[in-house]
């Protein structure tokens, strides 16, 4: 039955052997304390939560869902107590500033501590999921006054927010949306208006709910230039309740423990962050770690069904081998981890979860280098990096997050479908990953459209130039990881060169653009995995003889991947029809 | 909200237009008297039952599910009424021999009915989805005692009948079962065993039920040489309870209308079809037709999950058009229709949707071919085709059915999610269909495993050699077509050669030479239906246009998935590592 074991000995291996962190951190003054050992005891301590507190609600949430009754909301048995415990062991301040009562840790211990939660309970995670966003949000825009009020809740967790941006008619297009503030004499606002998939929009883990809302000001301009940002809390500081409520939550296909409200503004009160018609400039600022943030999630999901499949593979005993291992015991049916085609799904997931941690722990040091290192160049060209790598692992990560998944579902065969075995649960959380903080298509237009073509590729050929500079001089798949480099740098100077003649192009190509993309970091980090778990004094080790093995089958089974989208993006060449614009 | 409508004009249009098959008809004795407007009009009525009728109880289906209590289970709100509604039509009895008061239909004619059924609620048709398998079993193999008792039952639908195969041991590897069958004087058996997985082990819908059991004989040799078919109702014929029962109904992740059962056999009394020990054999010679239904399963999935997004995307306005067609009128936003990645999408889905439907009439055709051509060698030939041709419909059919239907959620964003919409349902419910009668894996085995490399390609091979005689001469796409074609055809030899050394290769690339098979399946079809919506008389219709157009993605965008599919079967070459036994 499901069981998700937090996978230390491999964040070790990352944070440590490939990419020696603990040595970094040295270099940031705001971490220059933290040691390896330290960072291992607190991911330790957050496996201890993640496995044995919050896990066992994962199951049960799912069934049974949340209870809407009269604009209050309660959440599945247990969700209340884990968020106690949680909030009690401090989690919420792991990344936030030590002078607003964090623990000024890295974003990369964040990183890895979310990616075990969503891991463990994706629907409970969505509540404190937003908390950091919030955190930033409000640190970096609101008015003193503002801060003091909420800051210090934020951090602590004593108080969860909202993000409340989406309407019915504005979603990906937020330019379209209605909402509108009233200025009160106070110099407080008004707040009108109906959202839609707000999570966390009511429930029963804080006393109080602090809501971001984006509205219009009066004369505001149309479209994203006239959007402006309120913080609106459930109750005001007087302690009278706020006039907003929830209308009702969704029936969602998964992730059913969170609630995602439909919400009424009825002349709330709310203050300003930030300018007039800024708001969603101040939005974005949290934007790189939101989808980082989600980027986690696909990882977080892809490593669960993949530890889950494995184990029931290495159970499930179905048919012989086709060609059985030296040294099997004699058998009328083999355990089915031995069939090709489990071994196929199974050592391919680990080319993507393994190599996609990898990358996932890179970045997020590069946003605590973006905003941490004393260097101004540095940080800048880490800003850069974090900026175009963040749209390429939200939505590649998340695409795999859905497909290993359903890769997994479909090792368990007829049990798979079943509720019983978790994974089936599994593909449904994970499918939302796809959709939220931008769907994944706007995540490739974000990259190609947005920052690849518009200066001619030079800052992305860059990264690809630190990326090729950062193989293992010598290394056994450096080569081809050089030449993968090479070519993705290739067609990325090829598109942003036609995209001059042909203004639709790089709409037509950005999700094959953005595989691409996902594909050569896949195979850079395995390259460097390879040369690491190759120093002789891994030799006997079998956690590093695996790692070996799956670098293997990342350049002969993988890689070829890679191959298939610049085919593809090629292809994006030639028209591409308009489908009728009404039934 | 989600709505299907049959796509009538498209089932005409590959029927008479791209198949002609009504003059096939007139070539078969048991077809003579059916001309194109009675089929037409055999499906109209079928397309108003599955819209007006039956697709009315999908959503409702869905969040009822099954009620299981005490052995007796009631299935959702409406689907008595819609089965009744099934029966007194006599839509069970289309397919079956008039002499046993079938109405002697084609196939072709049954798919397409089945295809509209299980788009407009998949779960409920999974109940009658099995009575023409076991028409088809009781039809060939069972005495002329049983025929009398259950045949006319199961031909009209008064009964609905089961398979009882698997056990928890024994899924895949049928060998593995366990029940037991003890001869008893009067000719009968006794039955003693579990089964899992059964779909309609138990229901509300008839007052009877028919159960096809497999069983183990008294001194049964070890494995699948060893296992006998039994029949065993409900109640007997005296009317008393046989002793058999529904233990529990299983929580899924889709189909949740259709009850899936555990059941008990105890000492259940049960009556032996065909030879003992040969029950696996007499099963399998329902199996193509029952994988072809699985097939029809997929596409149905994909055409409702496509033809919903379509309006959605007609619909929702978001953002202006990267580039804007010509005489679109001014707007602030755009349906999202005229969005680029949605374009591919959309696109995509008609290539494998319509394409799809092409294939699977024309093959369905080959079945009516290969039972009731009165030449021998016509039979023998089709009856190869239909023998290579099911395991590629059936998985990669079902992998696009659902791969099409979470494309087609992601065109809904966010209200994608949201059960309300229908699409939701539509990837969870399109799930089962990769997994259920052999899954997707087992059909690549029986392809290429079985079937291809045993005999050197050469069967497989003519196929192709015909599907390359079936392309028109001079048409637009016809050399494209070819040469996949003979791409195919060269890896096919490649793989059969190369696996004579290598015992494991084909058992490696089978998932992706089937990818491949079905894609020039895909790429033969709409070469051809773009040859017949060239013809003059077809110039200025819009329907014509719009199959032009998806012809001229399919081999701009969609053909390279074949090189693709053909460059990993070669990639298959390297060796694939073991994954640890145990954990």
């Amino acid at each position: 039955m499901w069981h998700y074991e937090p996978p230390l000995r491999d964040m070790r291996y990352v944070i440590e052997d490939v990419l020696g962190l603990p040595a970094q951190w040295a270099r940031l003054p705001a971490f220059a304390e933290l040691d390896a050992d330290t960072a291992q005891q607190v991911l330790g301590e957050a496996a201890k939560f993640a496995r044995d507190v919050l896990a066992p609600t994962n199951a049960g949430g799912d069934l049974e869902g949340c209870h809407w009754a009269d604009g209050e909301v309660l959440t599945p048995k247990g969700f209340r107590e884990a968020y106690r415990a949680f909030v009690d062991a401090g989690w919420p301040a792991l990344a936030c500033a030590p002078e607003h009562g964090g623990q000024g840790l890295p974003q990369v211990l964040n990183a890895a501590l979310f990616e075990m939660l969503v891991a463990a309970n994706h629907a409970w995670t969505m509540y404190p999921g937003l908390l950091h966003g919030a955190y930033e949000c409000l640190h970096a825009h609101a008015s003193p006054e503002l801060k003091a009020a909420y800051l210090g809740k934020v951090v602590s967790g004593e108080w969860l927010a909202t993000m409340c941006l989406t309407e019915a008619q504005a979603g990906s297009d937020l330019g379209l949306l209605k909402s509108r503030a009233e200025p009160q004499a106070d110099g407080s606002f008004r707040l009108h208006g109906n959202k839609i998939f707000i999570s966390g929009g009511e429930h029963d883990l804080t006393d109080n709910i602090v809501h971001l809302v984006l509205a219009r000001l009066p004369d505001a301009p149309v479209g994203s230039k006239g959007i402006s940002l309120f913080v609106a809390p459930k109750f005001l500081p007087d302690g009278s309740r706020n006039a907003l409520r929830c209308d009702g939550i969704e029936k969602k296909m998964g992730i059913k423990g969170s609630a995602t409200c439909v919400m009424s503004l009825e002349g709330a009160t709310g203050w300003l962050v930030g300018e007039p018609n800024r708001g969603l400039a101040a939005m974005f600022a949290m934007m790189n770690s939101a989808r980082l943030h989600v980027a986690m999630q696909g990882l977080a999901h892809a490593e669960n069904a993949h530890q889950n499949a494995l184990r029931y593979a290495q159970e499930r005993l179905q048919s012989r081998a086709a060609v059985r291992p030296e040294g099997a015991p004699a058998a009328s049916a083999d355990p089915i981890v031995m069939h090709p085609a489990l071994r196929r799904t199974l050592l391919r997931q680990r080319v993507l979860v393994e190599g996609a941690r990898l990358v996932a722990y890179e970045t997020a040091h590069s946003l605590d280098v973006s905003e941490q290192s004393p260097d101004a160049a540095e940080r800048a060209l880490a800003h850069d990096d974090v900026s175009l790598l963040t749209p390429v692992l939200k939505a590649f990560f998340t695409d795999n997050g859905f497909q290993i998944a359903s890769d997994a579902l479909q090792v368990f065969g007829g049990h798979g479908y079943i509720h019983d075995w978790g994974i089936e649960q599994c593909v449904r959380d994970s499918r939302i990953a796809m959709i939220y903080e931008g769907t994944n298509q706007i995540q490739a237009i974000d990259l190609l459209v947005r920052k690849v073509v518009p200066d001619g590729g030079l800052k992305f050929g860059a990264l690809l130039d630190r990326l090729a500079a950062g193989l293992p001089p010598g290394g056994l798949h450096s080569p081809a990881a050089r030449e993968a480099i090479a070519a993705l740098r290739e067609a990325t100077l090829q598109t942003a060169s036609a995209a001059r003649a042909d203004p639709e192009l790089a709409w037509r190509v950005a999700d094959d653009f953005l595989r691409a993309a996902g594909l050569v970091l896949i195979v850079q980090a395995w390259a460097r995995a390879a040369e690491v778990s190759s120093r002789t004094e891994f030799a006997g080790d079998a956690f590093h003889r695996a790692k070996r093995d799956t670098a293997q089958h990342c350049f002969a089974y993988v890689l070829p991947e890679l191959g298939h989208a610049l085919r593809m993006v090629a292809a994006g060449r030639e028209a591409l029809a308009y489908l009728p614009a009404s039934g």
